[in-house]
């Protein structure tokens, strides 16, 4: 859904922004840790705080079967000031990581900020051009634990956060309800490459993959010269794999029955254009390529959470980008390699768990005593996403 | 190891040929069913059968303490004749199937066949064209029975079948010995496609992938225009794949120490071409998809072993060819998975299980008691592979 725009700046980020929960850590954070970093393989996310302050009327009704005089007001009106606190989103890609921290620089401005939360693998690799331009100190998060506690955050706070995708369903996204028992569940962050990890207590990274993101995007630039991302998921959506890719009727000449295996099935990925002499379409390879991989994690993630004994799999990372095609194949996968046994679940904001978890780490650490700043605005904040 | 010519036959094939070894079953089959064919989504391999009379000198010699004349020899020689019965092999890509049913043609003459033992997607597909061109009824044989028959064949009876493979070591190739007790164990069956199968006194598909050899094939000739499928592991075999991948030392500058992760680890296929203003040279475009292949067929082969218990995975199909990267890859994916807990094994009839296996249900059946040709041939056979 996302687009980028020629800075590899996401256009439609702020789409994405939400409303934190009142908690105490989220009060004073003004002067504090503003900003967090994750840094992938490909993208740069940006996870950043701002407050609004708002005159809010507030309406109280009196009970009328116990009015005592007729003057006796039928309701009250006061306005009151609230502060309401936003985690907003933007993305660039990594080529463009000057632009990012020109951004943060931008938007620093009479802040007393003196750290920044950094993560993903590229928190290590950027640390000294990041401080060097900000002249902030980058304070590192390990990247699974960033995640996991951006997914949790999300779970259990965001309503219309996580949902199901039901192709040709009269609603194609079916909400699942926040929950603050979400455990044990399996992430599947899809990125450049793929990190699978198990969610209880604790977490583990239980497996990966180098088949994600970096993969569509690189052979596919390679296949049909596109360099965009999403203009690379535009082709796919408008091509028709099976003109590139081998079905089981191209075999068999039909299904195979004795194996259950239908005609439609894909035999082999891109196993026709092996022989034939023809020119394919950017748009059947784009089509073939996004079913190549999104089969591909959907098998593995459904081998990891049986082997688990896992139900639920979360996919985060910033390669669906709420694509249908991708959501569908996914899905299928799943259900056709569990038979229904483990469900597929998406996230909002999938591609910001990280950032999320290193914004959070850095609020936690702002509200301990020690942390200045702390006590100087009792001004209430409420939740509204 | 074996090269196609023009007509996209092996042209080694005859290397692998094997002797049969001196069972009831082979004794009689010079008149009958001496073809099985095996069609899969992009070759096409047969097995068939030949018979060598040879005169052997066999050597007597006599117990020296108890001889009782000088006159006693000190050893005997008789001239005997022995019929030794070979599998020979050979495969054509599906493009030349009409040049296929030539070769059996001539192979034919002054046999009372009628009948041609086929299995594979294609024997399905191919049907009337092969029993219109060669006036034999195909008989059709289950595609799985009968890969899973080979397997269990040449594991049983073939010496320097099945070997690990040692990067590096004195001698890469360590061969296992034949042994009756070969259950459980997994195949993997890597052709166009990838069937997952596990085998025991019954077997059971219980996997697949789209990423096998037809995908190499497919996406390898897209990206490099090379068509043949070993001048493209001929090209991987001098590419580098760290030009084209994303490493893990690319994204965090170094390894990721807390998950055990190598700075070197792929941690995105092809992740480098989404956003390089360069060309990639066809070496290092073929070597990254052979790595990717390999690994992600590595990775699931292990999921499936552990899923089932299994500890020994047997590699099949047409993919691998004795190629000593894949082969390594494949190695080093199942115990990077499995920390040495699953054994990955190699075949060196890997692509003719299917045909080996269609050529035995076809030799059993002409040894039950109504099979013409039956008792008419008594010459001692012995195994000499």
């Amino acid at each position: 859904m996302a687009d980028c725009d020629r800075m590899g700046r996401s256009t439609h980020s702020m789409d994405k922004s939400i409303t934190l929960p009142p908690d105490e850590i989220f009060r004073n954070l003004e002067n504090a840790k503003r900003f967090a970093i994750d840094i992938g393989g490909s993208l740069t996310k940006l996870a950043y705080y701002s407050t609004v302050q708002h005159k809010v009327a507030k309406v109280r009704s009196f009970d009328h079967s116990v009015k005592e005089t007729e003057n006796d007001p039928l309701y009250e009106i006061s306005v009151q000031e609230e502060i309401i606190a936003r985690l907003h989103f933007i993305k660039f890609e990594n080529a463009y990581i000057e632009t990012c921290l020109d951004f943060i620089k931008d938007h620093l401005v009479n802040t007393e900020t003196k750290v920044i939360k950094a993560t993903g693998g590229g928190a290590h690799k950027f640390k000294d051009l990041i401080e060097k331009k900000l002249k902030l100190k980058v304070d590192k998060e390990d990247e699974m634990s960033c995640l996991i506690k951006g997914c949790n955050f999300v779970l259990r706070n965001i309503p219309h956060e996580a949902f199901v995708y039901v192709k040709h369903a009269d609603s194609e996204f079916r909400f699942q309800n926040t929950h603050p028992d979400i455990f044990p569940y399996l992430l599947v962050n899809i990125g450049s490459g793929v990190s699978i990890v198990e969610s209880e207590d604790k977490f583990e990274r239980i497996g990966g993959s180098s088949i994600g993101g970096g993969t569509f995007w690189g052979l596919g630039a390679l296949l049909t010269k596109t360099k965009r991302f999403d203009e690379l998921l535009q082709l796919a959506s408008r091509g028709q794999h099976t003109s590139v890719d081998m079905l089981v009727k191209d075999i068999y000449g039909g299904s195979y029955g004795s194996l259950g295996l239908t005609g439609d099935l894909i035999a082999s990925s891109f196993g026709k254009s092996a022989t034939a002499d023809k020119e394919f379409s950017k748009e059947d390879m784009a089509k073939s390529l996004l079913h190549m991989i999104s089969n591909d994690i959907g098998q593995l993630a459904c081998l990891y959470a049986k082997l688990h004994n896992l139900s639920r799999v979360y996919f985060g990372g910033f390669f669906i980008r709420g694509h249908p095609v991708t959501m569908h194949t996914i899905t299928y996968s799943i259900n056709f390699f569990t038979k229904g046994e483990v469900q597929a679940l998406f996230l909002r904001h999938e591609g910001y768990l990280g950032a999320i978890g290193a914004f959070l780490k850095g609020a936690e650490e702002d509200t301990e005593p020690h942390a200045a700043g702390a006590q100087r605005n009792e001004t209430t904040k409420r939740p509204d996403v």
